[in-house]
């Protein structure tokens, strides 16, 4: 009754922004990502009669506010698939140091679908698996594969379609995602409640929507090609129009800081410079880069040598989710 | 033979972006602008048998390029219009720096087109005089008039209703506008060559476009009843908004640098704090801040006070076309 599973994070190349169901976590849009090597989260569920609760201990710290209650939420959906009803201790640790901006939800949903169904013998399939994963948090459906990862929107109410697939692994093609963290204020709009302004108000989200389909076909033609050229270009392309509808928001809202648009402008004057990068930006100030193996270091000491640049981390396609012993 | 003429420069709140008819300066949608006191052209035009072609003495400098051929293009409007084809000698002097980041065609050529139609003694309407300065240069048409000024775009085909009128004059209401120069690099794309792009290939101008009756109304209410926190809302998103299309264009492009975002940063958070200002962005990294008279000086200071800010420049709303002698 008790199992470990380690989920990584995931860089979204074509983002996910919009739900069209947000009790079951369904996206508007199909979405794209690689799972990255060097961030991820660690979680032990136990399972026995003696506990009288869930329990969540995080990084050593006892959670006892909103996201207890969304982890029992969760855990819910793997005891009706069970058909249990005993709680949980769940023990996690994330290796996703917050202030570089990747989402520790989802590595963290991703280890704890992983590791609760583990736990209760479940024996779910990675399709299966990502779309628990999903209930948690959208982009963890992602996580539970390596390499490059495909999020199908899915058409149906209840959401037995919307799961992640694995593109190719993440031994098929290697490519530089570099972190880079910048100097930056708190952000003023979660991901969560920037999202549903959008999708809400703003005048730009049915654009933003019909280019979708056209960005997905591009882009895994680009991955079946290797064409590191055209994923860049596509990655970058996406990203700013994701951008941009938040732009239109009524209020409007902006995730972008001084220092994001210093290394926008960096990465686009090597480009034309003729070190080729391109760049992505997900709900918040950070930065990440896209470059070949090749030029990664070259790279990272240019991105590091900018005043407002706080670290640069790299990283590459990393697994899908692993389950470990103690 | 001759006349002298002096135009302002404008900011528009709500932007013109995006041509239907690129020959006749003909807009997408209605645009609207506060007419500046700060900056001007003054321009002398001649016309003399005596000439044997156009030409135009700027800032001092003989002007042989590009611009001479927009210049006698412009002129031949004129000419048609008094039914004559002698040329002309054009002296002008701009008091607009470049470096803020506003456009000296706006003045450029409204003063040109005040001084060539007097000149010729035409004797046109304001209205007249506005369509004819649109031909030149879209936002000219909007200089003709000082104070709070819209562009109306019209309907015809042939441009006659495509002019501007004056909602209330310079002393109706006074606003401070602070133009913040900031430390930039050059701008990739032109403002003409970003509106037609824009038009042609960004899945967001629909969305753009659809919601600028409604901006247009709403700030005319604002006017109408002297609100300066509506006005500056409805301002500042509408640029959010203009600039948003351009990050869906193919390529995607933007005018902002990371200066641009420290301005727009540092007016929110002096927003929050209860100093009360918007800002309003042309297709540069330049900021222009709007607040009240008596916060200006405030403003001024704390806007001065960041690195990345070269200079800031309080201007008020200013007169309409002025006619000058020797």
């Amino acid at each position: 009754m008790e199992a470990i599973a380690r989920a990584h994070t995931n860089i979204a190349l074509i983002k996910y922004w919009g739900k069209r169901d947000s009790q079951l976590f369904l996206p508007m849009n199909s979405s794209l990502s690689i799972t990255l090597d060097h961030f991820y989260t660690e979680t032990k569920v136990q399972f026995s009669d003696q506990f009288e609760k869930d329990s969540l201990l995080l990084d050593g710290n006892q959670v006892t506010d909103n996201e207890i209650m969304k982890v029992t939420a969760f855990l819910n959906h793997v005891r009706n698939l069970a058909g249990t009803k005993t709680f949980a201790k769940v023990t996690s640790v994330n290796h996703v140091p917050t202030a570089a901006g990747f989402a520790s939800s989802a590595s963290g949903y991703a280890a704890l679908a992983a590791a609760a169904s583990k736990a209760l013998q479940l024996d779910l399939t990675g399709t299966e698996l990502s779309a628990l994963a999903r209930q948690g948090s959208g982009s963890a459906s992602r996580s539970i594969f390596g390499g490059f990862v495909e999020w199908q929107k899915g058409e149906k109410t209840d959401g037995t379609d919307s799961f992640a697939t694995q593109i190719i692994d993440e031994k098929a093609w290697d490519i530089s995602v570099l972190s880079v963290v910048v100097e930056a204020g708190p952000k003023s709009v979660s991901s969560r409640d920037g999202m549903q302004r959008t999708v809400d108000t703003s005048p730009f989200y049915e654009g933003w929507l019909a280019t979708l389909e056209e960005d997905l076909k591009r882009i895994k033609e680009a991955i079946k090609a290797r064409d590191f050229t055209k994923l860049g270009e596509i990655a970058e392309a996406n990203a700013l129009k994701m951008h941009a509808t938040m732009l239109g928001a009524k209020p409007p809202f902006f995730y972008w800081q001084s220092a994001t648009l210093d290394v926008m402008q960096k990465v686009m004057e090597l480009r034309q410079q003729g070190l080729e990068a391109y760049f992505t930006i997900d709900a918040g100030p950070n930065v990440k880069v896209l470059c070949e193996p090749m030029n990664e270091q070259m790279m990272k000491e240019k991105l590091a040598a900018l005043p407002s640049v706080r670290d640069v981390i790299v990283c590459h396609p990393g697994p899908g989710i692993q389950y470990l012993s103690e």
